[in-house]
Order: structure tokens, then C-alpha cells, then sequence
């Protein structure tokens, strides 16, 4: 085996980023396009990522004293009306329902029948129709705060859809949240922000900045929307989740008001906030390299993979053998769950097999054939180090140490994704740096996207629109932690600024 | 407090039986009709039984060898045209999205713009959809069986919703599968009835009859339709659940084909089966009684309410007392998960209280006050024995034996149950005494719209129509478990027959 092998995919990153995107996900079996264009099929190996996503989300925000509930899918054109903003982020993109029966003609062809009233549209979003729901359940102080997550399908028309990353239908959670005061909500928004940072950063390994977006960026109806973003290895950026401050904007079209203990009536502070499919998309771009997908263990649908080494005469030995080692290893907890393990028994070449799991990302594999279980060893190899890099334990250090070599690709996959980060973030104060920095990042091969740039901005909407034009540059947030109380001048115009921001192209 | 007490809701079930239901429902806080004609809110209490039913389900099915997968929300107006008694079953109620967004016209009104080219359908079902998915994925023998499951939401006009029982848009799962041989289609039909009823009897403590449906109440498409029947205590019959053995129908249509062993194309055999959140209207209306919702342990959101009862003196000692109770039981393992404990610290008279948390049919309440604390016992309250039969356990013996208890809850339930239903079955082999059955049966305050008749009947659809037509009632199914040697004649035309129905009013 040599060094210089050819990877498991091509095209590489390097050849080509967006077609390995689509490889990756092809060669793990994740998800593909369906025959109902921008809508995705999510296929089992990445719907138990979902599913993973999910429990860990749903558990974090119970414990914030969260509840889950389910709205209508539809939502009558009136209430996307009532919020002028609201309408302007959303109409342009929506499915619009219509009629409410097929009928057929002479022919059998079947046409669209019994029109309905008022159209109505597929929720995008569901603050209107939440918001109408919050105002009939909210009458005094003691009904707030009211706390209220909601799993489910969304739909916004998408031009160009790529798989996880922008689908015209898309899962994801949707949390609404109505409190007496505007502190309250602002800390609301904030303190989902940082449950969305943590879970990205310990669960995902995807280390994330916070931030607050600019006024263009908002979510449309919103005071204020907070971001985490991510740093995909071709140096562009992801927004990965968002937590809304609504302000009194969608109370006020809803109608949420209770009376204070004065006995006044008050219009409610809201807010909400979401994550998404497009999460999995963030994952696969922060790990995956040129053999395929890479899996952190806590999120991974199976922890360990045991591939028998089938020969005629110790057949049966063997995969016995196996399957002792699959229950002794089931029967271990790994964060709170039982270690998730496979046996893969199908006829097929040794080297086929392992490379089909390396392709979809297993954390750790085992190859047990009759030396192995003579010895009373585990030969088994980590999709962190590559492909080729053996290890091999006695049994029984291996049993005892394999949820520490779990956690340690774990770490490992955070520090690697840290460590890119940190390589691809720079700060810049001129505009010619700038400029400079995100017409000749190309010609990188790491990071040819131009990665984070930090700088002083000067708030000026004109300039957001100017890089824009020029770079495809956006500012992605103002970080939160970077807020300084020193001054510095606005890197393209000069003009003194109190705050940072962080530039990057994105997807 | 005397035996002839005011129950807690009004009307009660004799009074009005439909009412009484949507009584249960609001006094549980389940579910709300929304803003959008027939699609409900699902509120948390609701919610929960939902996400307890789902999560018992998916491990029985993950268990059986089924993968989740997630497939688009919209058909293709041609791909339900694909299947010819699939249109005929589904054309009729279909939500049809014709466009792409909203454009707002001079006055700022918003009309539905940028017409599709061909119109999408939101899914009723998706047999069509994943059958062409599977034509992709199947192509040798070896990919057989394919065993998929999705958890979706779907949508089917309802001219007259109720809430849980009919709806617009409801929740479900749907399963869908392919095989080599029709075998084994017929095999995995049946056996996914068999886990239907299974989970009803345990864990909904709702006893459903097994059957196959006759050929008018066939799925629209399938070969063979299975379906669990329950009783509700007006005399009506609840269609539960749903498992079809497709035949080669949907392979055809969709082009599912796999060579053989011996290289030859085949069509595989498809199945698919699916329960709703029709479910808990099931549940709802098996078990509560006039003080308002009773749930079966192994399903309620909680299992047991400490309700403190706080006075000035003693309060943070109660209070303190209830924290530490709540950890004692939530420690405790019941069917491999932890108790579910609330404690309700809310400033509300102690009567009010407790008659909340018995409409909302938690199995177990505890109410603390100094004097238990003092004695060292538990008071506490069962749902199935009616709210005024006190108990009182040393607090040794109440932690000891409260998963038992729990269970006798649970087998109280299914007890009663079984009861009610063998109270009112009735095997009838006449047309006078069939049609004196069901025309009589409202002067009864017990089951008024009848129950179950079992009989023979000859399989003739006209007689179908006829009672259809005459009496409200339908042949439920054709039970599995009396198919017999014998031969009757058919109760209403007295032609020979080897074959007996469940007849009965149904939801």
C-alpha cells in the first residue's frame, strides 16, 4: 500500500468541491434527488443522522423547559398578510394551494378541481398562524412565558437546489416563544443561540461563531436575528442555524396580549428560531475528505462496524465470534446510549466491504478473522486516521477503552475542524487588502473561497451591497464575543466603527 | 362527598356522546381546531401521547428490520394518475399546489402567481412517489426484501373533520415495502397487522378485532386490505389501522422489477401499512369516562402528578419533601424508561387542581401535605378507580410497588375494555333480527349505535350497500380468527357461505 493511493472519490475537494459534495453523499448513501424537482429524498443512513439530530435537539430543549406541539402544514394568504415584512421574505417563494380535488376530462387527463376560497399557502414559516394560536392561549402574565417547539416539513421554493444544503422542501424545528418582557425574549434568543453553538460544537465537532446579522440579513419581521456560522473546507461560509428576536412585530399582527399584574393590557414579546436539514449538509462539509464521509461518533448511526473475515473452514467460528463481540460492545453506554454496533455478513470481498464503510463515515471498523480471534485481539481501524493506519488491542483493552477511542475521534474531528478554522480566519483593516484577499483566494487549493475575514465595518448598508456586487462577499455576522469598546476605522471606508464583523462568501 | 357527585364535564357520554368527546378533548387540552378548516393544533398533552406512540412503534418496527426514510410531501399530478384505482380512491380530496408564490397586485392584495407546469399534489399516501423511488434502488433479488417506513404528515380533504378522528392535514406512518416472492408480501402484511394489534392491546390497552376488508372497502390499488377494528363505547366501530398486500398492482405501475436468481425479470410484490394520530381518538374514546380523559400508563405523558398541599407554616418542608419524592421516582425503571413525574407547585385551590389533572387522565396523582409527611405515607389517587377512592400506602410500600401498581392500571383498563366489548358483540343469523338489532340498539344508554354483530354473510357487495343504505352499517371485515370449516348461510340473503363478518356503525 503506498502513500500516494488514489482517494475513494472523485473528483477530489481540490478538482472539483461542489461535484465531491454530490459524491459524498452518493457514495454514503445519504440522500438523493427525488422526480419532484428541489424536494430531496432522505435515504435511511442519513435520516439516522436526522433522527440523532433530533433526539439530542429535543432533549436539550425540553430540559429549557420547551414543549412540542404540531400547527397546520397550511396557512391561509390572510394571515401571510397581516406582518408587511413577513410578506416581502416570503411570497416570492412559496407553494400556493389552490384547488382541492382533481377532475377528470373526457379524455382522463385529470385537471385541477373545486377552487378553494382563499388560497393557501404551504408554511415556510409558521409565525403567523403560531402567532394567531399564541393569542388565543395568552390572557394574563401567568400564561407567559410561553414555550413551544414544533417538529416539521417547510417549504420555500428553491431555483437551485442542492441536496441538504437548499431543498425546496426541508425538516426542521421550528421554536416560538412569547414572554411578558422584551428582556426575557432577548434572552430567550440568545440562550437558544447558545444551545444551537454547543450542540454544534459538541455534538457536530463544527466549531461555529455567533453573531448578530445585519439589517438586510434579517429574518423578515424580526428586531434582531442571531446566527451561528460555520467554515466549510472551501472556505465558504454556512449559516446553520438562526434565533429570532421578534420584538412586539408579530404580537402586534397576532394579536398576543395579556393583562400585567396592574392589570394593563400589554402586547407579548416574541421569539423563534430553527435548525435544519441543512445541518447534515454543514457536517458533511466540515469533516468528509477525499475517501468519503467522516462521522462524528456522537451523531454517527452506528458507532462500530464488525466485518467477519469469511473463510471456508472457520466460517461459523468466527462469525460467532462476532456476534459475541457485537453484544458485549451493545451492552456498553456511550453518552447515555448504548453503543450503536453492525455486523456486516454480506458475501462480498474484504476490501469492497471495508471500503463501502469508510465511504459512509463508520467511526470505527473491525476486520475478525481466525488470526485475531486465535490471539485473542481486535484489529480494527479509525476513519480519523485514514484508511490505512492499523491498530490492534487485546481483546479486553479494546472492550475497555473503545468508548475513550470514540471520544477521542471525536475531539479529534473538533480540533482538525478548529484548526482549519483558525488557518482561514484573518483580519483585515485596509480595502485593499480586502479586495485583494477574495480575488486571489482561488488560487489556494485550501480554502480557495477566501475563509473568514474579521474587520472593522461601518454599519453602512451601501457597502454590504458594493462587496456584495464585487466579491460575492457578505458579512456574515457581527460576532458577539468580539464586541470591543476600542475604535477602529471601517475597513473600506475609513469612517470610525465601534464594531466588527466577520466577511465571507457563503452558501 | 356523595356517590351520586356532578361528573366533571357536561355533557356526559349518555347525554351526548359527540359532544362529550370534544369535551374530553378541550378539558385534557389535547387539541384545538385551527384557523384552517379541518386541520387541528395538536397542544403538548396531545403532543406527548403522540411522540410516546411513535416511539413505541418505530422500535417495534426498527426491531422487525425496518429502515426510516423520508420522501417529498408533493406527487407529481402524473404520477397518481399512474395507478388507475389509486386516482379513483384519492382524486376526489387531494390538496393540488398550482403555484409558485404570491405576487401582490396595485392595491397590495395578494394573488397566487407563477403557475406551475404541472400541477403537484400534497401526499394522501405515497405509494406512487416511493415506488418510483424503489424502481431505482431494486435490481437484483439480493436487494430484496426492502423494508422502508416514513413518519410524515398528509393530507386528505375532510368535508366533515373531527378532531384526532378526521382531519385535513394528520400525522402518520407509513410503511412500504418489496419482495422477491408474494409469500412473503402477504407474510409482512399480516405480521405488521399482528404488531398493529399488539400495541394496541399493550400499550393502548384497546382490544381491536383482525380482518381482512371486503372489496368496497379496499385500499384504492391493493390485492388485500388487513385492518384492526375497535369498539367505542357508543356502539361504534373505530378502523385503527391499515396493512395491504399490494400484488405486483404498484410494481407494475411503477416499474419496480428485480432479476431473479436465474436472471429473469420479475415484478416484485409490494406491501404498505400505516397508523395515524387517529390513534388517540381511539385511545380517547376506549377509556374516558364523564370526569373527562383516562389514559393507559404505558402511553400517558405522565404517569404520576405530586399535587403539594401548602400551607404558610409548612410549605418549604412539603415542598422540599415533593423534589425529593419526584428524584425517588424518576429513578425508578417502568417498561425500560424512568418514571414520569411532575410535581404542580401552582397556587390554585387543592380541589381545583387535582380535578385538572383527573381530566387530563394522569394514571396516578399524590397529594402531600404535613400530615403524610409526619406519618411517613403516600395519599394518592388512581384515574381508573374514580376520583374519590382514597388510598394510602406506607411511603416504603408505595415506592415499592408503584410500577405494579401502574400496571394494574394498565390491565384494569384493557379488562374493562374486553368487557365492554364482549358486552356488546352479539352473533346474529337472521335479517329480522340483524335489522331489529341496528334499528333498536339507540334505545340502549350502553352502546347505542349498536356494537359488533358477527354473522355469515354470502359476500355479496349489493347486501353491503344495502344495510349501508338501510341501517348506517358496514361489514367492518371478515375476522381472521373465526374463519371456519362450517358452513353458515348468510344471515340476510340465507344463501350458503363459509364466511363470517364483523358488522357495525363505524367512525
Amino acid at each position: 500500500m503506498t502513500k500516494n493511493r488514489k482517494p475513494a472519490l472523485s473528483p477530489t475537494r481540490n478538482e472539483s468541491y461542489s461535484e465531491w459534495y454530490q459524491k459524498v453523499i452518493r457514495a454514503a448513501d445519504l440522500a438523493e434527488n427525488s422526480p419532484v424537482r428541489g424536494c430531496m429524498v432522505i435515504k435511511p443512513w442519513g435520516y439516522r443522522l436526522w433522527e440523532n439530530t433530533q433526539q439530542l435537539l429535543d432533549q436539550k430543549f425540553k430540559r429549557a423547559g420547551h414543549q412540542n406541539a404540531y400547527f397546520p402544514l397550511f396557512i391561509p394568504k390572510s394571515f401571510i398578510e397581516k406582518e408587511a415584512e413577513h410578506i416581502e421574505g416570503f411570497a416570492k417563494e412559496c407553494a400556493v394551494v389552490t384547488h382541492s380535488r382533481l377532475e377528470a376530462d373526457p379524455d382522463g387527463k385529470l385537471h385541477p378541481g373545486g377552487e378553494l376560497e382563499e388560497p393557501l399557502i404551504v408554511r415556510p414559516t409558521s409565525e403567523t398562524l403560531i402567532g394567531a394560536m399564541f393569542a388565543k392561549w395568552v390572557h394574563s402574565y401567568r400564561d407567559l412565558p410561553l414555550k413551544i417547539n414544533q417538529w416539521a416539513n417547510v417549504v420555500r421554493w428553491e431555483m437551485r437546489p442542492r441536496l441538504f444544503l437548499r431543498t425546496t422542501e426541508f425538516l426542521w424545528q421550528e421554536g416560538h416563544t412569547a414572554h411578558s418582557t422584551q428582556e426575557e425574549a432577548q434572552q430567550e434568543a440568545l440562550q437558544m443561540l447558545d444551545l444551537y453553538a454547543d450542540f454544534a460544537k459538541n455534538e457536530m465537532a463544527m466549531p461555529v461563531i455567533k453573531g448578530g446579522k445585519t439589517e438586510s440579513e434579517r429574518f423578515p419581521g424580526a428586531l434582531h436575528t442571531y446566527t451561528i456560522e460555520a467554515l466549510m473546507q472551501d472556505g465558504k461560509a454556512l449559516q446553520a442555524g438562526t434565533s429570532h428576536f421578534l420584538g412586539q412585530n408579530f404580537a402586534k399582527a397576532s394579536g398576543i396580549q395579556f393583562s400585567d399584574p396592574h392589570g394593563v393590557q400589554r402586547y407579548a414579546w416574541t421569539t423563534s428560531w430553527g435548525v435544519s436539514t441543512r445541518l447534515i449538509g454543514g457536517l458533511i462539509m466540515t469533516h468528509s475528505d477525499d475517501d468519503g464521509l467522516v462521522l462524528p461518533p456522537r451523531l454517527a448511526p452506528s458507532h462500530i462496524a464488525i466485518l467477519p473475515i469469511l473463510h471456508e473452514d472457520t466460517q461459523a467460528t468466527v462469525r460467532a465470534h462476532c456476534h459475541r463481540l457485537r453484544q458485549t460492545l451493545s451492552d456498553i453506554r456511550y453518552h447515555e446510549q448504548p453503543l450503536r454496533v453492525e455486523i456486516d455478513e454480506r458475501d462480498l470481498r474484504g476490501g469492497e466491504k471495508r471500503w463501502q464503510w469508510i465511504k459512509k463515515g463508520i467511526p470505527l471498523w473491525i476486520e475478525m478473522g481466525r488470526r485475531d480471534l486465535t490471539k485473542g485481539t481486535i484489529s480494527f481501524g479509525r476513519r480519523d486516521k485514514g484508511p490505512h493506519q492499523p491498530y490492534s488491542l487485546p481483546y479486553d483493552t479494546f472492550i475497555a477503552t473503545v468508548t475513550d477511542t470514540l471520544d477521542a475521534i471525536q475531539h479529534q474531528l473538533l480540533d482538525r475542524a478548529l484548526a482549519f478554522r483558525d488557518a482561514h480566519t484573518v483580519s483585515i483593516d485596509s480595502k485593499a487588502a480586502f479586495y485583494d484577499h477574495f480575488t486571489s483566494c482561488h488560487k489556494t487549493r485550501s480554502a480557495p473561497h477566501g475563509g473568514f475575514v474579521i474587520g472593522y465595518w461601518s454599519g453602512d448598508p451601501a457597502i454590504e451591497t458594493q462587496i456584495k456586487n464585487d466579491l460575492n462577499v457578505t458579512v456574515r455576522c457581527l460576532p458577539l464575543d468580539t464586541a470591543s469598546t476600542e475604535e477602529g476605522r471601517c475597513l473600506i471606508t475609513g469612517k470610525p466603527s465601534r464594531s466588527r464583523a466577520l466577511f465571507a462568501r457563503a452558501y
